[in-house]
């Protein structure tokens, strides 16, 4: 099953109340498509960078199978760049410098070989490019995916709305939630957003899980792992996202109960993430590892 | 199994977003001792109340089968009062009044009959009272349970870990385990709290659910129910104890895989408490309903 993921590939730098990093590799596709490797093996990138790039990092995607035929590399220019920094508690962040760059005129251009992907993640991006890659799209997905965050509920709601009625399943935060629906009840939210077009939410809600609102009226829950320590929350829920698609595309399935099985696989994979600075930890971790996460998510919601 | 349940039984007025009540019966015993009823038939009750309460609960405690030998009415004084005031999340309050009235001077007398019990469930109350409680009892139970807040934290920190030393499980929200411990992350303060004497640490997060700590480093994770709407939270985290103790009482067991079970029954309960004012939920659910919301939970948890 092929899974076209498309978002930010970019460099971040990170402040938090355990250290700070320089320029580091970020961005919600490049998150994304690191999980999904781990799962599945026919992935491609659609993303914009400029000449400043750290290819190190594009050449270890492609070492993992990632196709990036579609990663345009523009000249002259330099790549999204974000700087952020954590409170100590870790939740709450501020933004202190944002650097659009080649992200300002972003035109998604979807290789031909990539024009007809059975599964397709449509990572946090202005909505119109999210809607843009969807139009160049050749055959209806089996299943899109899409991201998104409260900047775009703050400028292009109605961009946001046209391009929910196009997609499957909408991964938000609690807040977000709240926002786009205008309900204060998770529940409530769930049915005014499944409304707008997708036929499933997921709610991502960091440290304390996340909500799958799908099927006929069902909801599934999946905590996340209380850990020693969490260093750096940059790109869990970009993670979270690779991960669950990247277990349906390799199943080839997107049933709620495959959806369920692959919320786990999100969380566990974010589990990961939050370890170590930037995808780091992300890009160090063996399937055995993974599998040793995934049996203390068992542990920790079997009763 | 004989439960004794000790702590306030008293006045509540409550205001929230969506209506305000009257003087109205709470405190933690009412809420616990209700919540017992449900599942164990053999329960006795240490409280003190004045002579202006609402004996109508009181008788129907009793038509529920809760022995109150030992709830004490103390003629020409008033019952404990509080006021709240919860804002629109519903998650944070303000006390308004605080009326302390016989709590003030209370001495938890155990009637003969109950100086061992198999099963106690100490509310929250003074660590002072909690203790003295303990040292009335003639035989060392098989559980001892917990449950205290912040303010105790505050004002009487060495009383409450005198009395720590000789519980079994305590049951405090996140903010409160941070408090206790000097740690953020909950995974190191589960440990620094566990090592005060409690082998079981449960932590509260209210409508992000519940943890478990406890075994040879286990956790478990209990999700809180998603609800159309939240009315009233006060007495959830009460309930949530009764459904707790109420369920270990009622197997006779208590194992780390008997406790992630008995914290499903608590957050079913107290799922319910939070639907009505007060304890009037509580007061009128039957034991297929509660069934149903177990079913809910199974669903909600299964993967």
């Amino acid at each position: 099953m092929s899974l076209l993921v498309i978002g930010s590939v970019a460099f971040d730098a990170i402040d938090t109340p355990f250290g700070s990093t320089g320029k580091i590799v970020g961005g919600a596709a490049s998150y994304i498509s690191l999980a999904t490797t781990l799962l599945h093996d026919k992935v491609g990138l659609v993303a914009v960078v400029g000449e400043d790039f750290d290819f190190d990092f594009v050449d270890d995607l492609k070492r993992r199978g990632v196709d990036v035929e579609g990663l345009q590399i523009k000249a002259g220019e330099k790549s999204f760049f974000w700087h952020g920094k954590y409170h100590m508690d870790m939740n709450s962040r501020d933004t202190l410098v944002t650097e659009l760059n080649v992200l300002g005129d972003f035109d998604p251009i979807v290789p031909q070989s990539w024009q007809q992907p059975e599964y397709v993640m449509l990572g946090n991006l202005s909505p119109q490019v999210q809607m843009t890659t969807l139009n160049r799209l050749t055959q209806k997905p089996k299943l899109v995916v899409l991201d998104t965050m409260n900047f775009w509920m703050d400028i292009a709601l109605d961009d946001l709305k046209a391009v929910l009625a196009k997609v499957d399943v909408l991964t938000i935060n609690d807040e977000e939630a709240r926002q786009l629906s205008g309900e204060y009840s998770l529940v409530k939210a769930a049915r005014v957003i499944r409304a707008m077009g997708p036929h499933t939410l997921i709610i991502k809600k960091g440290e304390h899980g996340a909500l799958l609102f799908g099927g006929s009226d069902e909801i599934f829950f999946c905590p996340a792992l209380p850990l020693e320590d969490v260093f750096d929350p940059t790109g869990a829920g970009d993670t979270f996202a690779g991960g669950f698609i990247g277990y349906l595309a390799s199943v080839g399935r997107t049933d709620f109960e495959a959806m369920k099985m692959a919320i786990v696989y999100g969380s566990a994979m974010a589990s990961f993430c939050v370890e170590q600075f930037g995808t780091t930890k992300l890009a160090s971790i063996t399937r055995d590892e993974l599998n040793g996460r995934l049996a203390q998510f068992k542990a920790l919601m079997s009763v």
